[in-house]
């Protein structure tokens, strides 16, 4: 595929210890499908600067976008920020217009060092706006970073979104046979595969109450091969004497 | 600190395209914590054999431990067994006790080759036996490879525990502001993260309704420190005229 590609860095002490289930990721999944951007990697690193700098940049360099979320508040354990700087080689300064606006919202007694960090950017960096709260996230060179608070990482992404460059989109297309055993149908998956090379197939059992089945998903940017390989699936299925189900690939 | 490590690594399209919420990370992150492993990175690669290859040989490179989830059923897109074989240099072939195990329990004429690929393990590999499927997950140095579905994946990792390293538990403790503004504490609590070193100390915004808060956690194997750094964070945020909420920490 000649679709632009992303990978997702995940800051987050909080992640690693299991306090905090992730849902960034799922969110931005479905969004980047949407515009045609594959994501082709997460990774989750803890709040510690070399392993920060080192996953930025060697997702930045291998990718066409990169994504973070987590640690741009004002807290000693917020370093995204300078890492970032770090990363790229640049220096971390104040952003005048944004270091005004929270200034101005905020009031000059209560804007304090604390705070000011969050108005402190890499040199270069455009701020991305949110709609929950004055400090931006911004984006340096092909890196965008976002708060972790999944409220205010959703309203930077929409802020991001238009810039983004687009490919094809990305489509999912499912069919389900409740019963059935994956090492049933293993070998025709593989010829129907073998016919679709420019789809995913993928094969995913699933549990529904006490029973289960498997759900088959053709993954592409070609609509007409989706619905060929999900049709031939779907005979796959009907073939075990089970009644194939379509439906929402999720 | 002296614990052991451990890297996750996810080998799920599944998950990168959004189709799937991923539940697995949280689950082991918990019982990883009781066991004192530090889990200090987690990649979700897709399923392409050179991306999953790097990704194994780097992680147990790097950490004490590597658990794998998905990719070890039946069908095409199950490719995580040959993968690892071919990071570990070793021939993958037949697992003879396991194949017997199977073989009875499918019968001759139902286990087929996609079948038998559940049996065939890299060489050296010992099968991580599970109470859900006959089909074993395995390890191979301090590679542990599992499957991706939670309930087969959980009952993997139960099979596996009592031969992990130990190391001190890491516990955590949380105190909450309700009402609290981060940005109000943030020097108060950059001198209690100084004066105990030993611990992480986090601060994480949340919403509780239409309200919102702080929560402050300390994690890390010191207990006597984690009741004193929470005591004087319970302080802090007492200071600002808040009542402090004592936790669990999520």
């Amino acid at each position: 595929m000649s679709n632009p590609t992303a990978a997702i860095l995940i800051i987050g002490n909080e992640i690693l210890s299991g306090r905090t289930q992730d849902v960034n990721v799922n969110f931005m999944a479905k969004r980047l499908a949407a515009l045609g951007i594959v994501l082709s990697e997460v990774r989750v690193v803890p709040d510690i600067p070399h392993r920060i700098i080192e996953a930025v940049n060697a997702l930045r360099a291998a990718y066409t976008e990169v994504f973070t979320t987590g640690g741009i508040g004002p807290t000693h354990d917020d370093i995204t920020s300078e890492c970032i700087a770090a990363a790229f080689g640049v220096p971390w300064e104040i952003h005048a217009e944004t270091f005004a606006a929270m200034e101005a919202y905020i009031g000059k007694e209560k804007f304090n060092a604390a705070r000011q960090r969050m108005a402190t950017l890499p040199r270069g960096a455009e701020p991305i706006k949110n709609s929950v709260s004055l400090a931006p996230g911004f984006s340096i060179g092909n890196v965008h970073v976002m708060a972790g608070v999944p409220r205010i990482m959703q309203s930077m992404f929409e802020a991001l979104e238009p810039s983004l460059p687009r490919g094809t989109p990305i489509q999912m297309q499912a069919v389900y046979g409740l019963g059935l055993m994956e090492g049933a149908i293993a070998d025709g998956l593989t010829a129907i595969q073998n016919r679709f090379p420019q789809l995913d197939l993928g094969s995913y059992p699933f549990r529904l109450g006490i029973g289960g089945g498997v759900a088959i998903v053709a993954k592409g940017t070609d609509t007409e091969a989706i619905a060929q390989a999900t049709a031939e699936a779907t005979s796959l299925i009907a073939a075990q004497g089970i009644d194939p189900i379509q439906g929402e690939p999720s």
